[in-house]
Parts: structure tokens; sequence; C-alpha cells
């Protein structure tokens, strides 16, 4: 529209997400001015080889120097969507330095050095948005900071990787066993070639971290996060949970308790029942419990180019009429609190145990008498009978207990003559 | 905190949600520095009988006079929580005039009247901010205008009624009649004596109203709203329902056509896997499909005085923070299109239809036979053996058709001699 201002952009980036975003901002040309009082233009593209044909990115737009970009006086927001830590976290630095304000998707970034990034955009008084961060086009950074902050949150929870959910789906719904659902889900592109930092929970561990930092007001990095991935569980632990009553999902747990914050991710069963458990394929969800709130839950695609692109839409709009309402610098850093993180071993857990036992007259009730002795009591528990001659199989889901607790008890369990191995142990939520 | 600004509001209603409003405030007393930057006090709250005793709210907050309020010149934020149509319409206006700026739960009126308000708002720099008008404590006015703004959104649906979506659980899970689940409703709080605006589908039309303005940058008033209640579904409808795979839900729909807004609320068969279809008890959730975003949902508790304290709550700490950071008057109207509103008559639906029929050879035929002369295709029938003698009942859910042309068909199809009753017909999700 003619008349009024333009806000000039620049994109660093146009793999997947980067040329959502490009996409998407052409889509909105028209409406933008209504929404926000202004146009929006990308008008710089950094690229590693601006030779390469971006499909709907102008080849003008593109550039390989970030010089271009830094010192072009009339682009006032950078939109980083390149990933990784470096060089990208020396251009936001520099960005913001320079007056600019960032919005970006970088999770590895944030929950690393989200410290640094967010005082460098207060103290350069511009702003720093990062909605695509976590989950993908699911609300999730704003409901936090704003709408629920009203409440005490004690708990953030929730499946914040579509990848491993895609392949748990698959192996709960089509019987498929681990390696064949994640080669499906790399043909089909949900699983990138080293799927490492999805399948280990990695993503979902900085995910987690940013998340927990603003729900609790308290500085939670990735270092802090317990990670574990899915790539131990097997169809049959699926099948025997399912018998249960639970699904197995990969969950981020983020709880604030009186002793310390507890933050992560690991492969849980939870109840058939809950809204988390019915989350399939690619989707994510986030679950938050708050003192006035009581439950909530967000849910959507935790990925892919436009979803993303969504998110990043978002906060380019809020940008923008920040800029036009002359309301910048006011997404300052909430972590007003030093809260202790608790290590894994100090949190409580139930577990879901599948042991391979001698099977003979009183083994379960032996097993249950060690266990016992050593503070873990069994909730439910089934024999079943096990492939093998003269052997039984086990399965049991223990109360709460400390995990510091639960592990020495296995110890002295695993010591048993009855006992010949602990074939899974997986967390189950409550 | 002493040694910095302290922001005065006044409540007005000290019901259900106006306890909850005072509660919330009260806990978060120590936070409140660090989260805004200011303290929140709530000053003074207006009562129809001052001398009634408000469990923790202090006696001599209390006040019978709007004037104390309105002249109060310490007084910056308005908190309407009193409900209906005056004198808080009344209040409100005056008080946006007074430059105070409001929050409010209230969706009768936003859903009627919500241009005027707007406008007051807009014209004297004030800001009105209304979370806690649709759904209780679930995050989505903001979602909608500002994480989902980069989006052409396409539809809005949803559980936004809880005590409907009670009753209909009751009557799914447990067999219960309507009449049955209503009564439990009543006596555990869930309805109010007079359920109407409840089992109508009236104030769930209201907060489609509101969303469907928001989600399509358009006015939309309560007075567009096609709404249906729940009080004609009986136990068995739900039970052919899930045999065909569905659930029957009271579910509002807001949907961008390019012939116009479709608006409705009227119960409905979903698909058991579609994630509305587990939403139980008095739980909201609303749906939202963006052209980038796809299909996102938010969930959460609907009512009640805490969640809803805690969306007035979330927007008492904006508000704060656009006092103290001097951004005040930048939640505008977005209503910059006009488009159109579609009768009921024009939007198209699939239909569940029970019949009640002769049980003789060919009834079947012929019934499919004047329903595709009229241009209703059948996607599904079951036929089962009636109760009484020589009848037989169909169940028939059929392919889409634009409702007009349907009511037309079944016109004809009642005056069949074969065709003794239409027993039910709820229109199908898909």
């Amino acid at each position: 529209m003619e008349g009024i201002r333009t806000i000039h952009a620049a994109l660093l980036g146009a793999g997947t997400v980067g040329s959502g975003v490009y996409k998407v901002v052409q889509r909105q040309k028209e409406e933008m001015p209504f929404k926000t009082g202004a146009n929006l233009e990308i008008s710089k593209v950094l690229v590693r080889d601006a030779s390469k044909e971006r499909p709907g990115i102008p080849k003008e737009l593109l550039t390989e120097n970030w010089e271009d970009i830094l010192s072009d006086p009339e682009i006032e927001i950078v939109i980083e969507v390149m990933g990784g830590m470096e060089p990208a976290q020396t251009y936001m630095l520099e960005a913001m330095k320079a007056g600019k304000h960032v919005v970006t998707a970088n999770k590895d970034l944030l929950a690393e050095h989200g410290k640094i990034l967010m005082e460098t955009a207060k103290a350069n008084r511009v702003d720093l948005m990062f909605e695509a961060a976590v989950a993908g086009g699911i609300p999730i950074i704003r409901p936090l900071k704003n709408s629920l902050a009203g409440n005490n949150i004690t708990e953030v929870m929730g499946i914040v990787n579509g990848t491993t959910n895609y392949i748990l789906t698959k192996m709960s719904k089509e019987g498929m066993d681990y390696q064949e659902a994640l080669d499906l889900a790399t043909e089909l592109g949900y699983a990138e070639a080293d799927p490492t930092a999805d399948v280990e929970g990695l993503d979902a561990g900085r995910k987690m971290a940013i998340m927990a930092s603003i729900a609790f007001n308290s500085r939670v990095t990735f270092a802090d996060v317990y990670t574990e991935g899915i790539t131990k569980i097997t169809s049959e632990d699926i099948r025997y949970a399912r018998e249960f009553g639970y699904e197995i999902k990969l969950l981020g747990v983020a709880r604030n308790t009186e002793t310390g914050i507890e933050v992560k991710v690991h492969p849980m069963l939870i109840s058939a029942d809950h809204p988390l458990a019915s989350v399939n394929d690619a989707f994510n969800a986030v679950f938050v419990h708050g003192d006035a709130v009581d439950d909530t839950m967000f849910y959507g695609r935790g990925a892919g180019e436009l979803p993303t692109a969504s998110a990043v839409m978002g906060d380019l709009i809020d940008e923008v009429r920040h800029i036009i309402g002359n309301t910048i610098g006011c997404n300052v850093c909430g972590c007003y609190k030093q809260l202790p993180i608790k290590e894994i071993g100090d949190s409580k857990s139930r577990f879901f145990m599948r042991v391979q036992v001698e099977d003979r007259l009183g083994v379960l009730a032996g097993i249950a008498s060690v266990l016992g002795n050593n503070g873990v009591s069994i909730a439910q528990v089934v024999q079943k009978r096990s492939k093998k001659e003269g052997m039984a199989e086990l399965v049991v889901i223990t109360d709460e207990v400390v995990e510091r607790h639960f592990q020495d008890a296995l110890t002295v369990f695993c010591s048993m003559s009855t006992v010949k191995e602990v074939s899974s142990l997986i967390r189950v939520y409550q």
C-alpha cells in the first residue's frame, strides 16, 4: 500500500523455514497495512551460495555478505532462520548492537546462550522474539509470557519433537519396530540424515530449557536438562504398556518443585486417557499446569516450512506493530529468580520394567520383597510366559520413588540369582 | 514492593469470577513488580450490597456507588466481571471516557456491542482487553490477534461451552439421558438454575461471534450466529453415532468461505479420531485452521472461578506493563474488512438422520432414490430393527449438501407414505 511506511527486514537463511517465511510475508503483503499500519518488505536474503536458484525468492535479494545487511540502515528487523550456533550468534549480536530487532527460530542458540542474547537486546533497546524456536507453529512463548503470566506455573510438559512422535506413533499404531519406523521417517523427510538430535531427545531438551526459563522465571539452559532418547524402545514395550492402559511418548517434563526445578526429556508411559496420549504423528502438544488456570494444552504442528513460518510471521507482525506504535524494547527477560536445578537422581518417578527371571515357584515374591526392602513398592505386575524354556517375563510398574533410591534398589535386584536381565526400564507419567 | 509505582484498579462485581480475580491478584502480589515493574492493587470493589460479607475481600474496599470509582483519579484500570448488558455497558463506556483502561470477561456485551466498545477505547486512547470473555482460562484471543496473525485463518471451531460438554460426556460415557445429565450438572454447579443460555447454544454463540470477528478481521455479532441447542439429543443418537465412529458434541463452527462468513453453533457428529472428540467433561477446546499454521488447538477449562481469573490476570499484567512502558492504546479493533455473513441455508453440511419407516421390501431403495433425485446422496446407512411391529429404523449419514437443498429434499422425503417419522437430524463435522 502506498502512502504508508515500509519496514524493511533481512532474512538470514533460505532453507526450508526461510523460504516458508518469504512465502508467508508475500501472502500477507496486502493485509500488513491493515494489521500493522505499515508495509513489510524483505529486502535482503543472506545465503551461502547466491548463485543457487531459490524458488520463489527473487535473485536480486540474495547476498553472501553479512556486512551488506548489517550496514544497511534501512533494515530494521533481522530474521534469523539459518540455525546452528555460529555464525548465527555473531550475526544476531551484531544486529542488535546495530539497533536492529531480531526474530529467530534458533532453539539451539537460545537454549545455550539465551542470557547474553537477552542482555544484548535489553542493552540496545531492541526486541528479540523467538516464538518459532519452540513447537513450530504452536503459540506457546507468548501465552506463557502474557496470557498465563498471572499463574504460578508448576509444570510444563509435552511432546515437543515431531520426528520421535512420528516414529513412536508408527510403532504403536502399525506395530513397526524402531528401525523400520525411523527409516520411514527419514524417507518422508521427518527425520534428518543424522537423526541423533531428534531421537536422543536433544532437540526436545533445548525446547524444554527455553519453556522452563519462561514458565518459572528462572534461567534453565540445555546443560541443565536430563535427556534420554527413544532408541531402546521396542514395539513389545509399547504393546505391554497398552495392556496396562498406557501409550509410550517421548515427553519433556519441567517441574517447579519446592526443592528446585526438574527438567528432563525421556520416553514415558502416559495414561491412554491423557490428552497427550492421542497426540499422534508429527504433531506436538504442550501441557501447562498453573495454580489458577489448572490444566491447559496447546496443540499443533511442531515443525515444517509453513507452520514454523507462521510463528515467525506472528513475531514479525508484532514487531512491525511495535516499531509503528513506538513500543519497542518491552519484551525483556523475565528470569528474575535464581532457582536451583535438581539432579535427575533427586526427582521422583514411577517405573515400568520388563524383567527376565527364572520361572520357578516364589520368584515373584522374592523380587517383590527385595524391591520392597529397598524402598520400591510395586503398583502393578503381570507375569508373562517367556519364549525361553524355564524363564518367565515380569512386567512391573512401581509406585513413585526417588530415582536415586530406585537405582540403588535396581543394583541389589540385578544381583539376585533369579534375575537374568532387565530388558526395559521406562518412566511412567502420573 | 516499596519504592516503585502502584497501579490502582477497581473490580466491578464480587461473584464467582470477581472473588477469583481478587484472590489471584493477592497471590501475585509479590511477583507483580518483577513481572511488570509496578505493584497492582485493587482499591475498590463495586457490589450491589456492601453489607454482605465477601470472604477474602476486605470490607472497606466495598462500595455500592459507581461514581466512587469513576471519579477516583487514582484508579487506572476497571475490571468488569459483573456480567450482563446493563449497567455493565454504561460503566465500561464511562470508565473509558474517563481515561480508564477496561479488562472484561463480558461475552454478552462484546458479542452484541463490541463495535461501540472498541470505538470508545480507540477514541479515548485506552485499552480494552477481554481474554476472559472466550473459553475461560484458555489463551485464545491473544493467539488469534498476535501469534496467528500471519495466517489467513479459514476456520475456528470448537467446544466453547462447558455445561453442555459435561452433559454430553455423561450421556456418552455413562449412558445417562439428557434430563438426568442436566440434573447432575445443575447439582454440581456446572449448570445454572435457568440453563437456557447454555443448553440452547446461546453462550457458545456469543463466544463464536467474538472469535470469528478477530480471526476473520470482520465484525460478526451474536445476531449473525445460527444457534441450535442439545435438548433434543438422545442417548440413542449418541449410541448410533458411536457405531459409525463418531461422538456428538455441541460445536461452534466459524468459517471464512469465498462466499462469506458462516458462523453457527449446533450439535454435531465428529469423528472419534478428531482431537475435539476426546475433549470431555467441562473442558473446552478451540481448533484453529490457518493457511500457514495448518491445524492448531487450544485446550483447557472454559469456566470457573480461578481459570477465568487466570485470563483476567493475564490481561491485567499486560495492562500494567502497558501503563508502565507507556505502550497503551495499541490493541485497536482489527475488523478492517466487511465480509458478508451467510445464511445457514446457504452453508453446506452432512447430516446424520434417524428415520422410522415401514419395514417392507424396497423401502430403502425408494428412500435412497427420493433423496438422490433431490440432490442428497447417502454416504452410509444402517437398517435397524424397530421396537414397533412392522417398522424399521434407518440410520443414514448423507454426503455434503447445501442446507437449503437438504431441507427441500426432506420435505419431499417426509411426505413419502413409507416414512413415518424423522426422529433425529444432526449435522456431521468433516
